[in-house]
């Protein structure tokens, strides 16, 4: 099966009378063939939010002209937007320590098609996991970090991600609190994947919080990193049941399987550019067509 | 809250270039503002389909005017179309035998504002469920079938459909079969609740089928009836974990909830205008705003 | 279907060697047919937990002398037991305010066996639901709040309580905190349903924090209550999965069948006597034979 | 951790009274600690089952003797009866096509520990997944078939698999339909994932089926292989919600999620003893302690 190559259009504004047949309207009169437009409207906060999918094959002229009209068109309607092509395939660094499922999972996808993007590095702070980086034939760096060298060691992993042109930072189990200069150069572009199901049990050990508070059932959470640990908007979310006879053991395996499925799902929304982050909350919109 | 009054126009048509930017226009420069805009391509049938929904408030002329010019304009993109104006009040008939669970939970649900419809009249073939209705006021008709009056007993009930002006009929556990001349009458207008995970476990006693097959999950299907047996397009479908511990009580007992929350799911849906039927699949809108 | 009489002893004790066969023969040696034997070993907590059921008809002699035995035995063992007879139909008085979801659906299910208890009384801090205890024809108690006579509205309850001889007090959506002497009074004997998947929002107005949150699902909590505000040990809880297109209100909806669900299953657990608490956490055997 | 070692006994019999009783006092005369106890009656059938776990450091003398004793003790009660030692790990060989998720899923869990066995070989009609293999440095078997050689090209299989001493075949999508003779020499030690919510869907692609017939949950089963095909008793079964949105593609990756959990757990509760098959039914007991 050959796939369509395409455009998205991610545009949020003001809620206002005629945005649809105006912005349709747009890309009809290019001759742009519309494959999928999806909407919502926030009443509470009266602001408007739309995903274009168009037939790249369509583009009448440069991506440059096109960008440059649509800004034009987009100013006198007030539209944040931003656009993607999908013959850009994305970079994506993964930070992992220790735990190699969500590492192992990202990598077996990625291989098989199932998410679509580039790997160019695989970046930890132990040397544990190279040998699954190795089986991929990913590059492996390895930066230990202490107190002391905490600072200098994140300075070495920003540079190597800028000397990869990396789009997307994917926190598959990194055990280390980034910087809020890190954070900040690279906004809505950095997922973690949390063991729990946020907000319940932020911060380290939350299988054990789970175990002790004795609840009935574990989650994860995945979300794009802001400053504030463990309060970034959340992408996806999934839970399974538990009962008193799991152990904090049991815990832990039972949740891995729902932190490798809850990553790759909010990793694949991103990549396809189905997320627009508002204020706390995100709008995910569905795989469509 | 004061909820809106809305119109739904829900429309499928041959896939073609411009449907969203002309369909929006017409709408755009007759100064409705469009409230939620739903579509889906389905690429292997080359069919288009939309759901719009449009403020009430802003209906220019009359229902009359609005609904010809838009024949007009849909005869040139070869739309087939329905409106619906969200102060027509549906009115339901629920027709039973003798389990309550379900009766009960759509009674409860209209009582409360959760689903928006009237219930003029409870149909059965048993005596038995009297009581439900007469709790919530709604008459209650018992027609006790027979092998002899089968078809007779139909016909009084058919009359008695038309007599009330019936939207819909809801299937809430009645166990009887409808004749074909029956479901012609109402087509996409007969909700069924079947107590399995459709297509498994077709015809009688489902839970006992399920028992008997040792499978870990049991579920219910709720369903457009045609005129083959528990075939008719699927609208919503649920399931529940079970094991080897739960003998066929449990599982009825259990299936009872399920069938509860999909019976009322797919009623809602229904009720709400989010549902167009493409063959044997049902395109089903999301609640949106 | 005739149910089968029975009786469960609920027995924890510092785990040892032997407790299976010491307390299994204590049965048989009295010509007990054991129905079934549930049990769970806390390694942590090197705590041993079991539920025997028996079949009530080979009761040999009288219930005391049953129990002066098995305290005889226990005694050696360390165990702390309990002993519940399936003949004794246990009382249960629903606290409700406004919200008729819950007490509906109670009522429902112990008027169609689901649940197996008697409903005496059903008590309110507001006239409202006098309506829907009407229709089961379960008398209604009203005793209106406010910030001067709490405590003595309170009195007034635990007085009723009293006089109907109540086992079970369930707190279905009752807005009212209660007092720590009333907590007291009933440890372990008063259920109350929370509208989130505690210990993620607690207080008032959960749905309006999941939704300020953006979670991607939402939950509902059963659990015993103690003198720390939902903090009490936790029996069930369940979730659903919510989008960025639905609002406070959506989420109030979709969360009424949760609550609904995860409170029927909470009280039956408890009327089956099939829950030990331990700490904080609870162990719930499984429904079983 | 240190995993403590264990024994496991499996055991039914027509009920009887005194079985608890009989059969744990059978095991604490001879000094040994029960770890867990499960059990569970088929009243329809009149049939007890037992799942007991016992510290294998309390093993008084050899082997041989405790099978020997307890042999004769379960003949005076009728018991069936298996007995499985944790140190013993198992040989697990896994039979794949093209498809690789499940191979990668079960081998990367094997390394992690999340399952406990030896997996000496992986099997295919198809070179494709050698470098899958590879990566793990497991030998890899590639026995292509024909319509001509495939009675042929089956022997190879079941000699080399009696050659590594195979305890448990996992058929991870493996696309040929097993001989009855195959599948005789392998009884209860054949587990196949099918990529549907069986009954529903048997035979070839299923998920365009499910596609087809438009239902709103897609699933996989794991189940025991019998002779007749998709029959075999039901070890696992999950599901996940779609809608309408979800092409055929969709439909196939979203599936590879279930399949490869359905089939881990259901090869995990095979490798820990928690499974007894009664007919068509399995009792699956929980993990426990």
């Amino acid at each position: 099966m050959v796939k369509m190559k395409y455009i998205v259009f991610l545009i949020q504004c003001p809620d206002q009378k005629g945005l649809v047949s105006r912005i349709s309207t747009f890309f009809y009169e290019k001759s742009f063939n519309i494959l999928h437009c999806q909407q919502y409207t926030d009443i509470a906060q009266n602001q408007y939010f739309m995903r274009l999918k168009l037939d790249l094959d369509c583009l009448p002229s440069s991506r440059g002209n096109l960008e440059r009209e649509f800004e034009e068109f987009a100013r006198a309607l007030n539209l944040e937007w931003s656009v993607h092509y999908s013959d850009h395939l994305q970079r994506v660094a993964i930070l992992a320590t220790k735990s190699p499922h969500c590492l192992y999972d990202l990598l077996m996808r990625q291989q098989e098609g199932e998410i679509s993007c580039q790997i160019p590095v695989v970046i930890s702070n132990h040397p544990d996991l190279e040998s699954v980086a190795d089986k991929f034939r990913i590059p492996f760096y390895c930066f230990p970090t202490s107190k002391e060298n905490k600072s200098q060691q994140e300075l070495q992993i920003r540079k190597l991600l800028k000397q990869h042109h990396i789009d997307l930072v994917v926190l598959a189990r990194y055990m280390q609190i980034l910087s809020e200069e890190f954070v900040k150069e690279y906004p809505q572009k950095i997922i973690n994947i949390h063991h729990s199901f946020l907000p319940a049990f932020k911060g380290p050990n939350p299988y054990q919080q789970a175990y002790d508070t004795g609840v009935k059932m574990i989650g994860a959470t995945a979300h794009y990193v802001i400053a504030e640990l463990d309060e970034g908007p959340v992408i996806e979310q999934d839970v399974e049941s538990v009962t008193h006879e799991h152990s904090n053991k049991d815990l832990e395996q039972i949740g891995r399987d729902i932190e490798r499925i809850v990553l790759a799902r909010a990793v694949k929304a991103h990549l396809e550019h189905r997320i627009i982050v508002s204020k706390r909350r995100t709008i995910v919109f569905s795989t469509g067509v």
